[in-house]
């Protein structure tokens, strides 16, 4: 088959996920693994794999294990970054670490990592290639991790050290799921290498859309508080690019509420807007995040496949862009 | 090259381990990698995949990399392992995540793992089998250490479980050293299954020796304090033989050792020791033992590879059988 329809493609996903078997003993290593795979999400970086090979090549229930290996390397960085974060919960419900400990989950989550790869093994195409490829990703992904960790602690981040971070932290995996597909259905490599560089492009435009969303979102469709990152002072573009263009009386009030410990967090979030509006914070990263996405689409729209297969992904990516949450 | 002197393969590994570069920036992500590499080892691992390489080729220089690979796949797991048994030294040098902390060891054990993967990329003979077996062996040995704290917290524990356990752990990562080896070389699967097999057998003797020299060990060559292990009442198989064929009077004395919290030490380890001597445990665990080794040895014998070239794999095993720490 070869399908248009995105929620046949993600059925197919959810049902071999359904099926998937981790492993059963100790029981105490793979439970938590069918835990987090089982709290559902948008399944987004199968699906990426699914329709990149769809460009090229019908019959994507070849290639499930391999955009499921996506899928549980995304859980394993998801079930890792969350101690790190001392997250306590994830799509609402109990953290790995919380539900079990920081120990299970170190350890179920190094399990999941080897999973990946398992499931990567019977990919047709160049199997050295694509392992090679996904070795780049799965360490620039645990790049991005620690650089974000690091800016933390930093009294300034620049904006091409942001981009560089969000484009190992999120970016590389989307890219690499669009690579995958291609590599997976036989395409010449200047094509993958082009729809990694879309899926790269695409995927530093959603997290600054994120990051916008987070205090320009609206507060019914976002789903989350707006103005989280405000209170919690998370660098995010915003604020980087706030702190870089703020006259010295605007600077004074950032800095004011980036050091207080106690205060009203409407108060907060109101008065951090204000700078944000008086500098056009909005408008430049919108600016930004458009030309992310012109120049994803601008790649996509060079890549050597049918222009109808291509309107599949395109419509997707429009789909993605356009959400409110 | 083909060499039969253990040195000169030591040498190669060291060598090569002393040019190896993990990755640059983030720098706390790569330097920890770099700590734990330098803190030395006997190189075992690496050691093995290159003499069951030479069973069958010459110029073991040709598989550096690939030796390496498990070199740095055991530190991964002794990075993690060490978060999760909260030790604070290793190998007389402070832990990492003593020295950075345990977010610093996560993450750089998660690219250790990915850069093991990556040193078995240009492997001679078939990268799929290659990489299956090494998934195999890496989920094995996450198995083996889940079990290993869960028996922290079992009343009992049976041979059977423990002899998995320490199979799992230890000795599946010694196997797949040599089939390692072996797979490179292009030897035949019966020969490379041989070959793990005999390293799961030895591997197995080697911990059950470990666990003896820990009562039985000379002081002076041993290394660590002897009695360490009843101290904290680990449940290596001395003990576990001891619970099992103990009559009701030594069960009542050994549980009251191990129930105890606050005791004289050296007291403490003679009365415990005392119990093992009455039951013939020293005795018991060297038959077993040495029963992991003999069928070990058949296995190596019913290889078919040149017996000169036998002769150095059965005599480096012979002399880490002999060595006394």
């Amino acid at each position: 088959m070869m399908t248009n329809d995105f929620k046949a493609l993600a059925g197919l996903i959810n049902n071999r996920l359904s099926q998937m078997s981790y492993g059963n003993q100790p029981i105490e290593l793979y439970e938590p693994i069918r835990y987090i795979m089982s709290l559902g999400g948008k399944r987004l970086r199968p699906l990426l794999v699914l329709m990149s090979y769809q460009l090229f090549k019908d019959n994507p229930e070849e290639v499930l294990d391999q955009a499921l290996a996506v899928e549980v390397f995304h859980n394993f960085t998801l079930m890792h970054d969350d101690i790190m974060d001392d997250a306590p919960l994830r799509r609402g419900q109990q953290t790995v670490h919380e539900k079990w400990n920081s120990n299970t989950a170190i350890l179920s989550g190094d399990v999941m990592l080897v999973k990946a790869y398992d499931l990567l093994m019977d990919s047709p195409g160049n199997l050295k290639d694509i392992i090679r490829a996904f070795n780049a990703c799965a360490a620039g992904v645990c790049e991005g991790q620690q650089f974000d960790m690091n800016f933390e602690h930093l009294p300034q981040v620049t904006e091409a050290d942001y981009l560089n971070m969000i484009r190992l932290k999120t970016a590389v995996l989307l890219g690499f799921s669009l690579e995958l597909g291609a590599m997976l259905a036989g395409a010449k490599p200047s094509e993958s290498k082009a729809l990694y560089d879309f899926g790269v492009d695409v995927g530093i435009g959603f997290q600054l859309k994120d990051d916008l969303l987070d205090v320009y979102g609206d507060q019914k469709k976002f789903g989350k508080q707006v103005g989280g990152d405000i209170l919690s002072n998370k660098k995010t573009f915003l604020l980087l690019k706030a702190l870089e263009l703020a006259n010295p009386t605007q600077l004074q009030v950032l800095s004011h509420w980036l050091s207080q410990t106690s205060f009203d967090a409407n108060q907060k979030v109101k008065e951090v807007t204000a700078i944000y509006d008086q500098i056009g914070i909005k408008e430049l990263t919108l600016a930004k995040m458009n030309e992310y996405f012109a120049k994803g689409f601008e790649r996509l729209g060079a890549i050597d496949a049918a222009p109808e297969r291509k309107e599949v992904l395109r419509t997707f990516t429009q789909y993605l862009i356009d959400r409110e949450k």
